[in-house]
């Protein structure tokens, strides 16, 4: 079995990234990329917590924490999920094409494996969103001394969140099922409004500095 | 001595950020963000080079991925050397003020180490608009089939900009060399234009998808 991707160094991950290899790529980085900015919200709740001047929100903090905490380790599944759905997706396209019977069944396969393609840049995209949720409450009553930390979060959001689009776009390319497509489709347009008025007022808040 | 950062698995590294010290923070993060967008900019490359299709690139895209590999190992040295630069300046916090001369030493020593800390994130902005430029590059004439990858690249370059930019603008907050601050902020307006340029048909490139 093959190291998992969140066991790599840092250094191991780059290289492995900048590799001929097709996977990873740009969807397990979405994954990192948001998993980075919930451990950014988290730290930032974490520099509030205990905190006289911040007595009053104290137990909002404890909740965005443990909130950020999950996403956090949620986002770090998805780094290997995404790799792993689009080795799926490799695998049915290597499948025999002799038959009438085999070109059915390895038609259902990729076409069962592109689903599981999207679903997971899909589940990117959502949690960035509640990631960048956090960031923004981090960013208006947290700590701040670590503004700039919740700003970073709210970018990396962002970028994680475009991650977990552009994968679901590429695949949905391939998926002939109407209906999967229109609903991802609707998905993605109502999370990136729910984005933008997460990020817009932390950028704001640090173009300050 | 510690472990640096970039030998410590995705996982420790991100428990590492999340907890309550104030280092590793955003701007570790950011040159991390610009180290995977690099990466992505060199796989890109690294599937592009060598296919018959791309005959016509194939030069352009070796020295793109030289580029890349550098720029990927540079952002890498960054993620440490922005955490030591941090503790850096905390330890001239901790010098001793008992005496005017103490006193004296002590501010001399921070405004030091302001500006180390200002410098770090200043090079990750810099090296952000590269990466950026880059990933236009490969977006525009690299494998289509890998356009996506260029475009969560060119999303985490922007993202790797602004963590330099807001861990720069928090330090110049306290930098009192006038012509420091002035010049830095001169060369953040010049290089956001100029990211502006790389990122934007990027983006409009990938939302055709």
């Amino acid at each position: 079995m093959n190291k998992k991707l969140v066991d790599m160094s840092i250094n191991e991950f780059c290289k492995e990234l900048a590799s001929s290899s097709p996977a990873p790529g740009g969807g397990s980085t979405g994954a990192l990329a948001g998993a980075l900015a919930a451990a950014l919200a988290t730290m930032v709740s974490n520099l509030t917590i205990g905190k006289k001047k911040y007595a009053e929100v104290e137990e909002s903090m404890l909740k965005i924490k443990e909130e950020a905490r999950l996403l956090m380790s949620k986002m770090m599944s998805l780094i290997d999920d995404d790799t792993n759905a689009f080795n799926q997706v490799m695998a049915a396209f290597r499948m025999p094409k002799d038959s009438q019977e085999d070109k059915k069944e390895r038609s259902k396969a990729i076409q069962l494996a592109m689903k599981g393609a999207a679903d997971v840049p899909l589940e990117i995209a959502r949690l960035s969103v509640g990631v960048s949720n956090l960031c923004l409450k981090v960013a208006k009553d947290g700590n701040e001394n670590a503004v700039t930390d919740a700003g970073v979060g709210a970018r990396l959001s962002e970028a994680s969140f475009y991650a977990g689009v552009y994968n679901v776009k590429i695949n949905l390319s391939s998926i002939k099922d109407e209906d999967y497509v229109n609903n991802a489709n609707k998905v993605i347009e109502d999370l990136a409004s729910e984005l933008e008025k997460n990020v817009k007022p932390v950028y704001e808040i640090v173009s300050k500095l």
